[in-house]
């Protein structure tokens, strides 16, 4: 029989894991206009920390609005919610150790900002995925810009609905002028300047 | 210039990560009364298996209530929405390599088949964690069973509201008889039988 059992909480921490890792755990979060390239590039990094033997995930439409998030539609009270769970998602998948990379058009600086409170400053790297509207049209990789001119889709980021430029983003990304593995590059630069990978991994 | 980008999705898949930790992942599911030793017992597990040099992570009422599904309630409703957002959320993580300890009480069979669904079966442990209401009474850690006989709390699972009893658990626990530690070897002993954890690892 168990009188006396203890019944402790022994709870593995962040900072457990992080050195464990070998690397800390962070969010970046990739915004832009549809087609601007946010998910190939989070994709990108992603395989470029894998091969440095970080822990990595990519959050994006494809697993969450089909998943988490199925519920929700995209007027302007679902949107919100959406990237609210999202954050709180990132928040999980930070204290599990990995570093996350989010890609979501994100529109308005409103949500940013709450996912940015609920992850706190220092965990969430904003990118900046900047690209032309009329590129991102041309790319159209998705289809949708044309469904967009036929009216099939109302309320559109950027072309009936307002994007909200990043005021301070910590990386802004020119897809259109830039190669991707210049872009690469650029965001590979900000995580080992903030330490974010330690040197035993590198 | 960059017409000739290459926007290739270079995706890390979970079976690389799984190979890269030298363990599968899949979600062991802890079940049961309030004060059954849900959550003390999987942040056990977590323990052993950081040890271990897995990837790991906790979910349960502490973490998810205030963050993820803070807008919901206790109706039925809200809580079978609940754990179908913890259940996708499972889903990520095993696409990310990590084992997932979640408990939560779940009295419900039908939101437990649901989570079961949306990981699917082989990568869902279901593990009751059994002991008496009158056991589980006795510890009220949280004090929340004094609360349900003072007529604070209404509908509470095991008193006044309905606890389905797993069909086919994989994993019985009876921490009325049980130390932790025995608890704790049984569990392990079926990671083991299932090669969650590569011999490598061992």
């Amino acid at each position: 029989m168990s009188k006396n059992i203890v019944w402790h909480n022994a709870t593995v921490r962040r900072k457990q894991r992080n050195s464990n890792n070998g690397h800390k755990s962070v969010v970046l979060w990739f915004t832009g206009l549809s087609g601007s390239g946010k998910s190939t590039l989070a994709h990108a990094v992603e395989e470029e920390l894998h091969q440095l033997n970080c822990q990595t995930t990519v959050l994006d439409g494809d697993n969450v609005r089909h998943g988490l998030c199925r519920d929700l539609g995209f007027g302007e009270e679902d949107r919100t919610e959406n990237i609210r769970r999202i954050g709180e998602v990132c928040r999980l998948l930070i204290d599990t150790g990995v570093i996350t990379l989010a890609a979501f058009i994100s529109p308005s600086s409103h949500d940013r900002d709450q996912v940015r409170k609920i992850i706190t400053k220092k965990d969430f790297i904003e990118v900046y995925v900047n690209c032309p509207l009329e590129v991102c049209e041309k790319r159209d990789v998705k289809g949708v810009y044309k469904r967009v001119r036929l009216g099939e889709i109302k309320e559109f980021t950027g072309v009936s609905a307002p994007y909200d430029i990043p005021d301070k983003p910590d990386i802004v990304i020119d897809t259109e002028a830039e190669t991707i593995e210049e872009s690469l590059n650029s965001i590979m630069r900000v995580i080992y300047a903030r330490n974010i990978i330690q040197k035993k991994k590198i």
